[in-house]
């Protein structure tokens, strides 16, 4: 979504499991995103995005807006964290009781804590504005939402599924995402 | 480490548990570390170290340069939080169960990734000098040792300690290291 924001011509390059056990090595970690630039490779998709984001003018102006872009992602960040882990948990009771103990005792502050970022920041993740975090938000939002196993997500928290849409309307993204390969999750 | 090096004057406030449940509601996310410069509070460690070394000439002079730093500091944290999680697991069986993986399943691969990014980077983290991405690993690479429960982590791969120490020894760090209050993990 950021390469095609900054209007750049790209191969979007989508890995199946069966491609995977292949590639993995020949990656800089063994993990993917990967963005590859004349044959180099990088990878960690925040970093990744960062670095898109200053080269298409969706940074701070400042070093101290970067600094409140960078945290606000890292917070969020962390709930994101918190959800694929429990549901990555190899054994179904301690994942259970792991998705509980976060829809009980932690998501609601976090998501609450996220609803009152979003609002201050005009419907955006940081800085007031659209900035490179919010492509990693409407990236993964729907990812995140499924981890957390509660449905109803998105009326809970109308600014989430908000911001997603904010940036998916952006019209060189729209154009990608409709004709991008849908690949489940 | 950072605001020392950057000879910048500033109050070293150690919280003790008595007073954090108290501090903790009046943080951005309910979290230390924090950064305050003139009554503006800032949080995220990553996010603050990235601040400050851009403040004091421990960025990159490219964009791509510092997607590498970025992107090895990320790839450096997702081993921290790796061992970070089975350590707070609260359930001891699970918690034996989750280090023993780590040891013997994640932990050879991502440190001796670790080792060779080191190597390749003049015993550094990135960038093949000293950066701010090194000050992070300094700051917390003695408690990620105590948390891999691996006692000869420094033997096995003396690039970690040498770097920690690299930066340890930087002279206004060093000073500032033996004159800082010494607080228990």
């Amino acid at each position: 979504m950021l390469l095609a924001y900054g209007g750049q011509e790209f191969e979007d390059v989508r890995v199946d499991k069966e491609q995977w056990p292949e590639l993995k090595p020949k990656t800089p970690f063994g993990q993917l995103p990967l963005l590859e630039i004349d044959g180099k490779q990088y990878a960690q998709c925040i970093a990744i995005c960062r670095y898109l984001g200053r080269k298409y003018g969706l940074a701070g102006t400042t070093l101290e807006e970067d600094l409140l872009i960078d945290q606000n992602m890292d917070f969020f960040n962390d709930i994101r964290m918190k959800a694929v882990a429990a549901n990555y948990e190899p054994d179904e009771k301690v994942k259970a009781a792991k998705l509980e103990d976060l829809k009980k005792n932690h998501f609601p502050f976090l998501f609450s804590k996220l609803d009152e970022i979003i609002k201050e920041n005009n419907g955006f993740l940081a800085a007031g504005r659209l900035t490179w975090a919010d492509f990693m938000f409407a990236g993964v939002y729907d990812a995140l939402k499924m981890f957390t196993h509660i449905p109803d997500l998105d009326e809970k928290y109308p600014s989430f599924s908000k911001l997603r849409d904010t940036v998916r309307s952006l019209p060189k993204v729209k154009e990608f995402c409709e004709s991008a390969p849908k690949t489940d999750f």
